[in-house]
């Protein structure tokens, strides 16, 4: 167990963002959430999966919409209370601690926000390690444990609560009802008991995340490149440097979608990137070849400072670089990789990993 | 308290199809599930509110969706159990009863179906005295009762509970979501005490579908114009005879909407009906002039035999008597008319008693 307090959250939502594959919501809003709670309630106790008892139940937290939209409306945060008592309530059953479904700016760092509010601790882990679009999208849903119940609430005070047959049934209802909540409300689900946890969730997210926000922080204040220095505590891969050409974002059915090109620069120059995006960056090609797909993980980041930059913050003239690294090795059994593979989102190719991608 | 057995769905059915306006689906198969369930169960109690106590919970029960899928699909009739569970299990109180929340073909004999099953009391009262569209359409939500809790299930097991902030957003979301169960859902809400029921529900209309329908059945037997007998034992009017020369239905956002022609024949030669339906009967023109409107009862009649014609069922060529005749008077109280009234429907007209339009 460790503290996370103020000092912490900067890097676990800077390095969140970045594992957020463009996804998971503009960071600085929470961060703010986060850090304004943890000066008021105090610190909140991060917990492995090892130091919790294999019966407690955790009960992961999120938001969920269109990215688009929660930049212009900033969240109360009763939703997210709301949501998490309310499947506290109908599984009778008082969670031990909660944690982070997916790893994004705003889903990493608002189950501390809960936290801190609450009392309770996070735990070290998460269900995607990165983000992703729809809510089976989980190695939880490939690990046998059920989104349901799940429950749902907004900042009128409206509350849902769902007990599907599947994970993607949860998907379709819930997509169904946020749209009506101004795309965008606070979402618990995958309640878990650690024994279960510690066999299909990814661990370690929380630290990884920070491990990545922090280094970004040291390569600025050492003068060194970000990128570079994000690229190799990754273990990626350097896919494109340039300028942001052209941006095509709309919202539809509850998400946003689109894509982006860019014209490269230095290395790269004469060359263009195809970036397409659904919520998160899905697949990239350079000069229409791709070069790294869904579920490996792809970046964009500021040129000079490594700042991630989301599916939302993508502008005409933005300096980029793009890296890709492998996701966690889960996605990569069939199981999970069928829920999240390039055909899934419409792409008629095959999954190859990015290292070998870029091995020759 | 009396006994409803297999004799008596018949009669309230076809009442219940004509208090239905045109909606509340077919009563046929209501008619089936209901008289299946009486012969494996057995007879089921019908209570009066005076007859229970005023702290009992009463746990009404329908189905939602566009009547015109109603048909295609039989319903198994697990989805209202479901419903009807998670609801009281989420109240965490045992529901002494059942009741309807409007007349119609089949939502009047759902709760019979529903109590036979669980061998539970059917209460003679109901929340429209006819059929509408929308959930918070009822006089219970102008008597301050809530919709929420609000339990829906489906044919696959899908359970969903809503506490929404209002009854209109409860309709919001519902709606939302029963486009998604193939338009065709089971659902529990307005839990309400009989005290509360007492002073705020329509009483009697169980009994008074029944009386209609028997109506109908012994004008047949005695070879009287069951038409005549109908409009005579709700003080109606006769408002058209014809045929019909012209059917507008679409699937909309959940809805059966359109409208149908008539062409007049007899006293009414020459002349054309206009009925335009929300999966119920809405506003009636003759010639273009309003005739009849919503709140009031519009139904549409087989000219022959009685047989209430539901929205699905409008055919070209069918030969019908309309008579419309007043609703309960809750509906013409200000809260509730503004809930149903023309202009809610997108009618430019005040709404006009249906005995003042034809006391000239």
């Amino acid at each position: 167990m460790r503290l996370l307090d103020e000092a912490n959250i900067d890097d676990i939502a800077v390095g969140a963002a970045i594992l957020g594959s463009g996804g998971g919501s503009n960071p600085y809003i929470g961060k703010l959430m986060a850090r304004e709670a943890i000066k008021r309630y105090g610190p909140v106790q991060l917990h492995t999966l090892d130091e919790l008892d294999d019966d407690d139940l955790i009960v992961p937290a999120a938001g969920m919409g269109a990215p688009v939209v929660a930049v212009e409306k900033l969240p109360a945060g009763d939703d997210i209370v709301r949501a998490f008592h309310a499947l506290g309530k109908y599984t009778g059953r008082a969670p031990r601690a909660t944690m982070s479904i997916e790893s994004g700016g705003m889903n990493s760092v608002r189950p501390i926000y809960l936290a801190a509010r609450l009392g309770i601790p996070v735990v070290d882990c998460d269900g995607m390690g990165r983000a992703f679009p729809e809510i089976q999208m989980t190695v939880l849903t490939a690990g046998g444990i059920s989104a349901s119940p799940f429950a749902m609430s907004d900042e009128r005070g409206n509350i849902l609560l769902m007990d599907a047959v599947s994970n993607r049934w949860v998907e379709v209802f819930a997509r169904s009802c946020v749209t009506h909540m101004g795309a965008i409300g606070a979402i618990a689900l995958y309640s878990a008991t650690v024994k279960q946890l510690k066999a299909a969730a990814i661990h370690g997210t929380t630290t990884l995340a920070e491990k990545i926000g922090r280094t970004v922080r040291e390569a600025r204040l050492k003068e060194r490149n970000p990128v570079d220095a994000v690229r190799a505590v990754v273990d990626g891969f350097l896919v494109f440097r340039g300028k942001i050409s052209d941006v095509d974002r709309r919202i539809s059915e509850g998400f946003a979608k689109g894509g982006a090109k860019m014209a490269g620069s230095g290395a790269f120059e004469g060359q263009e990137l195809q970036l397409a995006f659904q919520n998160e960056h899905l697949v990239l090609r350079v000069d229409g070849d791709y070069v790294a797909t869904t579920p490996d993980l792809i970046a964009v980041l500021d040129s000079e400072t490594g700042a991630p930059i989301t599916t939302e913050a993508l502008r005409y003239g933005m300096r980029v670089a793009v890296i890709a690294f492998p996701c966690a090795p889960q996605w990569r059994e069939p199981a999970a990789l069928e829920l999240v593979c390039p055909r899934y989102f419409g792409y008629d190719i095959d999954y190859v990993p990015v290292e070998e991608r870029f091995a020759s």
